[in-house]
């Protein structure tokens, strides 16, 4: 089953505003069985939008619709609609009580073209909008599904989740779709792929395998669809087998961040954590500390940007720096190890590198960063290259950084 | 002159990513002349994208492709683009040089698939990807600009800025169109759009005032067509308007950041910063580092989240804490000056406050955030008030805090 989502407004073509609706009415249509076949976005104009109905009308069983219901004169898509199903407007009385009560609890008189907001075509459905103004708007016509929602998020997710998705469900005797994510991190698109190809090569015909690349991780997506229990079965079989192909790198499932899994473990083991930026300059603390409730088990860090700074505050022997330079084993080693002291934290993470674009040698090359990691099990550092640009390096440094403490304390008994 | 934009992957449809990328593009195409007719989204499958290019092709004279040019099985673009011109493909020894350098300096060797990325169409204009492994492609046929970019973000804006806006710019007789951009901190848009009413109302009919709103700042951007000498010489005259009467929000223009601005002031006056972080966690430290040449002025941070830390980091008497609370001006002062020690420098930040969603109590509710500034010229905080968004907090208060260093510099003498 097939749909489609038309999202009309001017703002989003000018790139005035990102487009967060149609990724969320992805993943809902999807979780009920609903394949998005496309998504087309429009501006607020009468033929284009006529045109978009059209052509969406002949790919799809359902189209949903969102924005342009707003009462300003620029919001023409409830008049367009009337004209492509050659229809014209009734007043809703319920639609107008919704409206009123709105206007009421917000201390505010009704005007008039809030009033004409309660109007809808002849033809519809209604679909009684408690978060808004605009009433949302249900068609089912020449065996197609057309559904009307207001852009505004939270209005249309209302509708949405209150109206469209049970009335789909009720329809359409959906198939079973199934997805899983496995997530990555330390190895690229192309090596894993090698990795995993006589795996890709024997997946069961109605499974599909997606590569989703991002700075510092590499999403695996496995999609089936069928019948339930067979898909489900087959699913977590070849979770498993993929988990342990890749094993080395696999951090996580789904929407998990790796900074989470870190932090979920840190708790279960009742350990504590502390940082020593260099390079990462505070976005490894950044991301353990957007998680809430991190305070739990992350004790703080120190962005030592100066030599100077990272032995007074970390007490990293002057001498260690002088002798091997900032950006080196002894010294990252000597900086987790200085965190754990000053934080009084059980465990340690520390980063030293040349984030560039200035600042690179033939020995130490723009991209070369030293983490160290410090545990109650010992104290070690590893080295990567991470090329060129710098807010890729501090990105994937910090989430190597994390990567590498997950692992050690998976291996701690 | 229209463009359209056609984002190739199943993992918008279903949700998995919010396109970001096409906000982008729309503004950049914008800024150039070109009208963003249509945005569609498609599936990793030959037919759909068949189908998207043939339809596009028709309604506009520029369509920019972005997604599907991965090394692996489901990335099927490039094929498909063959196909749709009917065309081989060939070898390009420039983009393999590319493919091999960005290898070499990540330590690794080139692989298979990875060669074969080396590969474009025949009947294209290579456009050299320094920032990944995937080349973009130019073709002009039929009268249709066509480009082909990889999806991810950083790799598409490297070939639109360094490639595709010169090329279309040189391609198309564009209109003179100008923007100017004032950006704003500190006020909402509906303040800011009473604030400046009247100077909106007298705006001469070919220039239009858009408001931008992101986390923590509102743009208004100022958009003329026309004669190029009027247009710039109105355009001037209505910024220097505009900036005064904004002016004490107004902390920069077009594409500066916060904390470029506050950089280059402490550069100038040849000061030297610390931080303190609390509630903001290490994001304030990245907004400043995360810029080139930080390291000059900046001197590093401590991201204090425990109580006990802030005594043991910043020497803040354990008495004022247990006396005032964490999130207090006595505190944030106390961290504010600390840091200026513990750093030697000039200047320093510092942020308390409760970012939630726990912690708030009814006098000290979540998103009650003080922040602190040290100067040569003294030591003072103020109080925000940043609502219950964890992230938005975390983001406004990094924001404030430079703001607040911004103007502190610009009285110094």
């Amino acid at each position: 089953m097939l749909a489609e989502i038309i999202t009309i407004g001017d703002e989003i073509l000018i790139g005035q505003i990102v487009d967060t609706n149609s990724a969320w009415i992805g993943q809902q249509m999807n979780a009920i069985g609903f394949k998005v076949h496309q998504i087309t976005s429009v501006s607020d104009n009468r033929e284009h939008i006529l045109a978009a109905l059209k052509e969406a009308s002949c790919r799809v069983q359902v189209v949903l619709i969102t924005g342009g219901l707003g009462p300003t004169k620029d919001d023409i898509t409830k008049k367009t609609i009337c004209d492509y199903f050659n229809v014209g407007l009734r007043f809703d009385e319920q639609a107008y009580k919704d409206v009123a009560h709105l206007f009421k609890i917000r201390g505010r008189e009704v005007t008039h073209i809030n009033r004409l907001q309660a109007e809808v075509p002849e033809n519809c459905s209604t679909l009684y909008n408690k978060a808004g103004t605009a009433p949302g708007m249900w068609f089912d016509e020449g065996g197609v599904v057309y559904v009307s929602m207001p852009g505004v998020p939270h209005e249309m997710k209302y509708l949405m989740e209150m109206e469209v998705l049970p009335r789909l469900k009720a329809k359409f005797e959906s198939p079973f779709i199934l997805h899983k994510t496995l997530l990555t991190q330390g190895i690229g698109e192309s090596f894993l792929s090698e990795m995993i190809a006589d795996f890709e090569d024997a997946l069961p015909a109605n499974f599909k395998l997606a590569y989703l690349p991002a700075a510092g991780s590499v999403r695996l997506r496995l999609t089936a669809s069928g019948n339930r229990n067979e898909v489900t079965e087959t699913m977590n079989r070849l979770v498993a087998e993929l988990s342990v192909l890749v094993s080395e790198y696999l951090y996580g499932f789904d929407d998990d961040t790796i900074e989470e899994v870190a932090g979920r473990l840190l708790k279960a083991k009742k350990l504590t954590l502390g940082t020593a930026e260099s390079c990462t300059g505070g976005f490894l603390s950044h991301l353990l500390t957007r998680i809430p409730g991190s305070s739990e088990y992350y004790m703080g860090s120190t962005v030592t940007y100066s030599n100077e700074s990272k032995t007074a505050l970390l007490d990293v022997p002057a001498d260690l720096v002088r002798k091997f330079g900032a950006v080196s084993e002894e010294v990252v080693k000597a900086m987790a190890e200085g965190a754990k002291l000053k934080f009084n934290s059980d465990c340690a993470l520390a980063t030293s590198g040349i984030a560039g674009p200035g600042g690179g040698t033939p020995e130490k090359p723009v991209g070369t960063v030293w983490i160290g990691i410090s545990t109650p099990a010992g104290t070690w550092a590893k080295k990567v290259l991470l090329g060129d640009n710098r807010l890729i390096t501090i990105e994937v440094a910090s989430m190597t950084a994390l990567n590498m403490l997950r692992k050690e304390l998976l291996e701690m008994r």
